[in-house]
């Protein structure tokens, strides 16, 4: 049995890490631990979650568990890898510190210097269906943020191909409020956001925008510029990508058809839609699921990408990403 | 015209006060006050409300008034009344502070001493339709709580005619979040909101369960017993209290409803239902109607009693205690 | 494996069942039946399940299954049960068509003659925790309807123990949408619930109240009187009775708790919650759990019950039959 | 006073013109009408509405008003049209008749041949803020769609103004669940609907695409194509359109921004949001409001153009509209 630590418990995402993991056939949760929270338990803060007791992040017996999963805020993340990392742990990082190559880059957009930029080189991106070849064995995995792993997942087969693009590429996305966490402020009162629907840090102001466009780079030689619109849905989970990418000449949609089915025939968690189906949040809540539709008007392809911004955007690709590290079977705990 | 202030603008019952007063074709608003916003606008608070200038509560000018609303916590409510009626401002205050007639029973329930017990005997209790005599000329108007509102208007026909009930009274009552204010805390995070349903301080543990006794034992000599039950609504507004009152023997249920028609007839913002309906929120949003419906079963009556808890809750029936107060027509600003 | 056929699988029942039945590690599912989209897939009617073929009632293979799950509106049920049982099938009921026991009182409540009045006798009342020792290899079983088994599971164990009640119970229910079936009715239209809050059928105008009183006849021999309201909420899933019962005398809440402690303890699928909690549906939607909290405030316990109407009062519930009718562990597949 | 009839009044747009219209200083309605529901009141239907008798369309008294509203289906809204002109009404028509000027678009879109296309040269596009001067003494007035008005409000500065466009403009579009009209439906149904999202009929598949198209050819000789992605939100009411305009070159936002104020500075109800400000359903909805942000990025102009679908997007401006052909304050009975 793979031994499971969880940092950052209290979360959306610990919770659905500890959910997910708790019915997985080869791990077992060691122990949840929390900042805020140590001493209660899990169900003292999640009323139907299991009675695990919390400990303090600075309690944790690394030497007792095979991987940390951290869903911690970032910078407190980087330093947590560090120490589970030198007492020989596996670390799958669900917060943003490994996520960017560059420590310049990320000090830009966190307004932070990077807390362990000699791990930056090792980390594998762990987009699990693009990086898979990566993953046996990496001691470091940054998990995709929700928002990229719903716009890469979309984009990957079409650039990777190389079909001529003209700029940009514009991906219009729309997040349900789990995204933005589980601390209370204005935006989350339910007051504001029932009956409501927001654009937010729209264009090039998302932290998740470079993230996006490193994958991209790393695609394709001349990278598309991207534009990202963020939008909050009074929903509590779930994010559609609504993507538009418009070719320099005439393509034919069955042609573009082939290089999706090309890349994802045979994944368990990517499902390609039926040619007039778009995706929509209700194909994949609760599912470790992307689903992508693909609509060609002119020369425009629409591809729309939804996936659980918890499941498959955080704790189940992370559950994933574990699998395929330690060599189990990928969809175990996961269907 | 009216001069009013407002303080405490800036949480949702102050909203809502500023949108009534601005389309009163009798009063005006001579400012808007919030502790903590002073130096913004409204509009800065609210993208969709005006951009009046928020002032600090200690800098209002109290002599440019005629009338202030206080949209205060109890305790500051209490302190700001005090000096307004010193400057000889009426005062429509929406807190709980003035409520409770005795200051022993305001300090058990609130945890704290009354800051003004001296001016407690001379409030006048806002719940229009039934002390509308006392309103005129009034200095200080304690306007009603919500849960009270809708709890009360459905049984003072009922109580006050003096028929034999079996003890107790139970109000299973349901609002929606805006009830319980605009600051941010876990329990009004729209995840744990949505998709959700809850008791909360049920029995004898809510604050406002002696508001409505105290009202109780105005009207009947030997008071049943109220067990009062709120439950936290995934709707932004809105409260529907369903409420059972069993009597000792048999009554008819045209001889029940006679007594409703015999209260509300007339009555501009009270309707009491057809036979064989019951209320629903969908029948007073946005409106300062309060709906009541009447179900006899047996020896049981079954009311429902909806309003929405800002506006024939909070700030409509303080508008029209206002309008009362004054002179004005009582449905000025309120249709 | 025990081979199980659902007819009526394009309702959320149905569809539920499908999601339980195919996690299941000792059931296979051999067909799902409808009859109104017979021909498709249940993907084509459900985006999200599986692309199993939709077969007409009247094809379906009865020699190749064990066990008929009926998720068919009431008549049409009972006469595919009738069908059924003559080849030899298992049926387990999700209908209302055996749940009472006397035929004349179900053609009183569904305006319809019994069409198989001869299998009322034979058939088992599904409340698994209630009538367990009767289920283990019963050829029909019919499963109780989600408001009966929120209030039942509350009350059972109140009303074995002989406890002097002051008539009527009351049960003020409060049911998510997905309750009132698939079919498109004005009164599901998103537009008419969202934001809204309605009684509706209240006192003793339900099909679920003659159920509910003939389980407590069974239990008590004078039976308390029973209320019940039932509400829509405007959530998809879930039900919260906040139930009202007042006794004779002075009773003891520890005493009371007992009662419960004693008739739930080990339970699988039912939680007492601790002291000072009540039920909310966080606690159990997408689960097979009911949870239940015990407040006393003077001779008056409040109940809360909260149940996922889909699961535990009716596909869960199902399931957890099928399991204990098989011999299975109870909790196969549920967990 | 204006005298107003309306026809089709117990759908959405017709309850909200009611509300509107009986407010209205300088009108009255005269009747209500509807084919289904004759013989009711509006109440019935609506229980918050007033208690107006409904008559058939057939029985309708063309002289007794001044002006007929049809809220009514399309082909059906013409057939009414052409008997309220011939019995010298003016009409504003809120279905789609009226508003292609090509019968054979019209066919092709609507799949019927116009039923009166003698009368599309007459009537005039009720964009108010675009074509205010048309409408004085106008007898027949094409109500906008809900979506164009978000969309071309938002791009009329821009488009007017003549600056080079990098083709496709892109209108990413998000309604709530009003705008697909009264009638039940599987995809209103609030459990398909509620915690959930999706695109439906993107690209160029929708029928207010047309409308748009022959607007943006008015207004552009050389006219960009676009791109229209309908998407259904979780709320009652509401659009907004987030839409991307790539320029051919660098473009200054102070400069784009000069085109908005230009254009609608002084407006009543077109807010331009100061900078870094993106629009939001809240700051729109029960208004007759249309809140537009400007953000630039690179060469790509991101707007979002919010409104309520019910008023701004029908009701609402059928009143404005009707304000100035009648030559009333154009803000009357919408504030």
């Amino acid at each position: 049995m793979i031994k499971a630590g969880i940092f950052g418990a209290t979360g959306y995402t610990g919770l659905e890490l500890v959910k997910l993991l708790r019915r997985h056939p080869a791990a077992d949760i060691a122990f949840v631990a929390s900042q805020s929270q140590a001493g209660k338990t899990l169900r003292d803060v999640f009323p139907a979650a299991p009675a695990l007791p919390l400990i303090a992040g600075a309690d944790a017996p690394l030497d007792a568990i095979d991987v940390a999963f951290l869903c911690l805020p970032h910078a407190a993340a980087a330093e947590t890898a560090t120490v589970a990392l030198a007492a020989g742990t596996r670390v799958i990082d669900l917060s943003a510190d490994f996520r960017l190559r560059d420590a310049a880059t990320y000090a830009h957009w966190y307004a932070h210097d990077h807390p362990a930029p000699h791990l930056l080189a090792e980390a594998v991106y762990g987009l699990t269906e693009v990086y898979r070849a990566e993953l046996p064995g990496a001691r470091l995995v940054a998990n995709p943020g929700c928002y990229p792993t719903s716009v890469l997942l979309a984009l990957w087969p079409l650039l990777r191909a190389g079909l001529p693009i003209a700029e940009p590429i514009i991906a219009d996305s729309k997040s349900g409020v789990s995204g933005a966490g589980r601390t209370p402020t204005q935006t989350s009162h339910f007051v504001e956001v029932a009956d409501n629907f927001s654009a937010y840090k729209i264009g090039r102001a998302h932290r998740h925008l470079p993230e996006m466009e490193q994958a991209i780079a790393q695609w394709r030689a001349a990278a598309p510029a991207l534009i990202f619109s963020p939008h909050l849905l009074p929903v509590p989970r779930g994010i559609l990508s609504t993507i538009y990418v418009t070719f320099e000449k005439d393509v034919a949609e069955a042609d573009l058809r082939d290089l999706y089915t090309a890349a994802y025939d045979g994944e368990p968690f990517v499902s390609v839609l039926p040619r007039g189906q778009t995706a929509a949040l209700a194909h994949v809540t609760h599912t470790n699921r992307c689903a992508i539709g693909l609509t060609l008007t002119g020369r425009t392809l629409i591809l729309t990408s939804a996936i659980d911004n918890l499941i498959k955007g955080a704790a189940g690709q992370a559950v994933q990403n574990m699998n395929v590290v330690f060599g189990c079977d990928e969809t175990a705990g996961l269907e």
